[in-house]
């Protein structure tokens, strides 16, 4: 550090923060709390921090500037954001990524009754009374035995803020009272009658996208969702990036804990003005997410999660209060965890068990959760066996050079036949490619010859290949074939969308991940694929994959298409579900203990599988 | 075990149980659910578990039996149930327990085991652990896990603090760690071997004075005691003008709430210091007080409580954690509340009544809690009945001319002959005079004949009155008569202390609201003099008057002598049992539901009851 003071201006809204001379552009975004997303964990090696400095002298480029940005962007000033330390002062604009709005994250409404059916039964309870203070002749009462004469079920727990309010709330009630309750425990004491108000939160914490659903516990709808990008993403976008980030120091686990709070904070607050509820209205918050995102989520450091044998700090099920954990919604709602089955297959698995109920099964069935940290559960009534699978971003468009998510401008559709057509989210010119249309483009490349079985994309394509896609497979300045998606002319920004062979080999490596966790289960269970009667899949990415091009390119089994479902976001499903019903949230615990965990690197099969469904299957 | 069954019957009632032989009478015992006490934990080291054998072979007496039963109660067949295993059919009597835990009370001692025999089972539970972080062979395990894998019974609640720590704490805890345990919670988690210390407070919260005890729940020792003036007494020296003081406004509910805190605070600060333990070792504390005192330690405005039909605003036992109100003992230490009765009927009648074991009396006992706040119970095994009888201060010493706390410069013991003497507290000059001088004084004069029947005091007395008496009778300056206790020549702040007929009025009303409410309960009861067993004297000024001059003056009924003892402070002493026993604890919440709380202001007998308690008896 230079020992100066330096100040960075954000563009366009000019926000302004000083930090020392010699800090790093993401360190500076950080501290004036401006989202950048550094999916690599602040290595230099994504493009996803990228920023543009508007003025100042722009700092000279770095080696992992040139090869992540290429010259061009490095003329026009763009930067690794995680890799320019800043001498003057700058002015940056920093590049679209959380601006991007209009996500096709899995969050439809109407999910849960169409998915399944369960009682009623959230656990909480409101009861209008009409108390009257301790009369003469009930000289051995008090105010709290009148205040509960009406309710049937024993009061066990009364919280002392409420035992200060009752000679009053009692004396005051010409309404009458509303008492909430839940588990023999007061919860909430409302003037009037406020019945018909009984609200919950169920949350899906994904590594990459966090989903909030704002449920009447009534009637089981759910009213309003909210979905948004994990804010953490700014301190890796993957979990194990993120979770050296945490490792670093415990203020860092501190910062990931309160990024993600005010994040469910804020998502309370949107669904809540939405449907016109009252935050101090829910009475239960459910929440699911894989094992180091439940960690961060209760400010457990997730340290030892990311070393082998990647053991969970807790693994049982577990109950806060929302005043504790600092959750905005009634302070004494219960906040409660899903429990956890092991390492990578965390309370999210659990939820998608319990939505799916491939539990009471009589056939054998597979439940795909296809996102970064994939998971793989496979059984029926007999049992369930499980196994995390570990995509990377890949499939999610990340780490891909023309890769975005699945936003306003992506090519989400590839259609490849004697030219390449594709379709973009919002109909505009296309921004990037996302990973539905990513996998169309592979399986159509495979089947036209571009590109075959081992992944090679041949810069000399066979005679078979026509013409259209023959002018299409190019090299980039440094040699790497590469494939045009969509030329310049028809982009948004000018410049041709491409598809590289580095692509082709991350979304093998992908593939190879879901998929050897499928098989090696199957052999595990020895389920071949004649017996499985069906397979599922679930989470945001594999609900808008074309199951033909999943199986095309291997990521699934060659199971007959009737026997290949979506099952829309099983894990948020499972949240929800516990939420309306304490039923099956004790189910999740029962369950959480039946589940067989599989450690697939222990596994003396495991290397042969994993390298084998790296290749592509043939034709 | 020999491996067949023998039948164990219980004398009187016949009750039968069937268990292998060689199992202990005490095993036994519990199996049939029959009470029996057993102090030292069933080592054979004291004798509260004796039995007698009523029929059968008596089985040979072991060593233990000889030296803790004597020769005699072993060849009267008794044994110590601890100790015996049956090899036979048996008919046993379990040995009365009430007496002896009577007579011990009497003693007064600090150490609550010498004082009363009570279980000690205080819930609070260490245990010392070594734990390893997961291994690779427990792949479905968690550090949680690891960390409770040698506790036997199941942790259910887990606070979120520790979870938040447990991940570095399995990691550095190479001398072990030592958990606490209460009630299936996780309370605290410290490194190293601490499992000798696990300490306690009871606290005893009087209108006047607060008592606060430190004891070792693993022995049951009192380690210190510290005794204070209730700071409250600023707003309100009784009851009813500090209620007064709460209903004017809430902040000054706060006030009052404040004020006891701290004061119990700086007890813990004191006794910790003495004792030489840390606070954060103090894992639960039990506390009794009166409605009121009760209401204001936790912030709830006793308004109510002061108005007919002077209902509390809540009666039943409480549990509160330290750190919600504010008590500096270990932040998650569950603070205990024993039960209400009714109204003036608080925690420490509940106390009382749990000390002095009067519910299990074959015989009518009455226990009289002397203080401003006097409350009176009568009963036996057949119920138990109460009511409050408000003394008001007098009988402190307090709203008396020369009256004075039991303090150094006290006289606290006078006899009345030819002329007066008179004992100080700390044996230096006289300052004033306290209770038991007032009541030894008062009767003193009755049978002088200085006083007559009414309570007037004779400005010329009768010529009976020997003239160093005589000459003590004087007026004061408004004409008001008086007596002389001490001439100004013999006093610290050289004036007279004298009696005033002011204060003879004030000692009349206050005798007779405790002995009006004993005469109601013994009508109510239909229990005449000649059929209570024993009345037992409690509370701070109960334990230092003279029995003499109570009879005398008509305080208490004229009970032949060895049916009258002190039982020490018996409300503070039922709080030490709640805290070293959760049986104990447990108890009390039956008692406060079986005990029948009579409202004497309603009773049409009550006012002739009172006005013939006012006069004094004839000689």
């Amino acid at each position: 550090m230079s020992g100066h003071q330096v100040t960075i201006t954000f563009a366009p809204d000019g926000q302004q923060v000083s930090v020392p001379a010699g800090t790093t552009l993401l360190w500076a975004a950080q501290q004036a709390e401006r989202d950048i997303v550094a999916t690599c964990g602040a290595r230099g090696r994504c493009r996803s921090c990228r920023v543009k400095v508007v003025s100042g002298t722009v700092p000279p480029p770095g080696l992992a500037d040139r090869i992540q940005l290429g010259e061009d962007e490095v003329r026009e000033r763009y930067r690794l954001a995680c890799q320019t330390a800043v001498a003057e002062d700058l002015t940056v604009l920093i590049a679209p990524a959380l601006e991007e709005a209009a996500f096709q994250i899995l969050a439809g409404a109407g999910d849960l009754r169409s998915a399944t059916s369960c009682a009623l039964d959230s656990g909480v309870r409101k009861v209008l009374v009409r108390p009257q203070p301790p009369s003469r002749e009930d000289h051995q009462s008090s105010d709290l035995e009148e205040l509960l004469r009406e309710v049937v079920e024993p009061v066990t727990e009364v919280p002392l803020q409420f035992l200060r309010t009752v000679p009053s709330l009692l004396r005051s009630a010409a309404d009458g009272l509303t008492i909430t309750l839940f588990d023999h425990g007061l919860l909430a004491l409302e003037p009037g009658d406020t019945r018909a108000q009984a609200y919950g939160m169920a949350f899906d914490i994904g590594t990459t996208t966090v989903v909030g659903y704002l449920v009447d516990l009534s009637g089981g709808e759910v009213l309003e969702t909210a979905s948004s990008l994990n804010p953490q993403s700014a301190f890796g976008g993957d979990l194990m990036s993120r979770i050296a980030f945490a490792q670093e120091s415990p203020s860092n686990v501190r910062q990931l804990h309160a990024r993600i709070l005010q994040l469910l904070n804020g998502q309370i607050e949107e669904v809540c003005a939405k449907a016109g509820v009252a935050r101090d209205q829910i009475y239960k918050v459910v929440a699911v997410g894989n094992t180091a995102m439940h960690h961060l989520f209760l400010g457990i450091d997730p340290t030892y999660v990311g070393q082998a044998p990647y053991a969970p700090s807790v693994r049982r099920s577990l109950r806060v209060t929302a005043r504790e954990l600092g959750l905005r919604v009634h302070p004494n709602a219960p906040v409660f965890l899903l429990p956890l089955v092991a390492g990578f297959v965390g309370a999210d698995t659990v939820g998608m068990v319990l939505a799916t109920r491939i539990y009471e099964s009589r056939e054998t069935r597979i439940a795909v959760d296809i996102g970064t940290n994939g998971e793989v559960v496979i059984g029926s009534q007999q049992g369930l066996t499980a196994c995390s699978a570990p995509a990377g971003p890949a499939l999610e468009g990340a780490q891909i050079q023309c890769g975005m998510r699945g936003a306003h401008g992506a090519i989400d559709r590839v259609w490849v036949d004697r030219d390449v057509a594709y379709h973009v989210i919002g109909d505009g010119p296309p921004l990037g490619v996302c990973g539905s249309g990513l996998l169309d483009a592979i399986a159509g490349m495979l089947d036209a010859g571009v590109l075959d079985a081992s992944g090679r994309l041949h810069p000399e394509p066979p005679s078979r290949v026509p013409d259209g896609l023959r002018r299409r497979v190019t090299a980039l300045p440094g040699g790497m074939p590469a494939f045009v998606l969509a030329w310049g002319a028809e982009t948004a920004a000018g410049k041709d969308i491409v598809l590289t062979q580095a692509d082709i080999r991350q979304v093998q490596l992908a593939k190879a991940a879901i998929r050897s966790g499928i098989t090696m289960l199957q052999r595990l269970r020895h389920a071949p694929d004649g017996q499985i009667e069906e397979l599922m899949l679930a989470g945001g990415f594999g609900n808008y994959l074309s199951i033909r091009s999943a199986v095309r390119i291997g990521l699934i089994p060659n199971l007959p298409p009737d026997r290949v479902s979506y099952v829309g976001n099983a894990a948020g499903l499972g949240a929800q579900m516990a939420l309306v019903s304490e039923t099956e949230r004790r189910r999740a615990d029962d369950l959480a203990r039946q589940i067989q965990h599989v450690s697939l690197a222990d596994h003396p099969d495991f290397q042969d599988v994993f390298l084998e469904a790296v290749t592509f299957p043939e034709a």
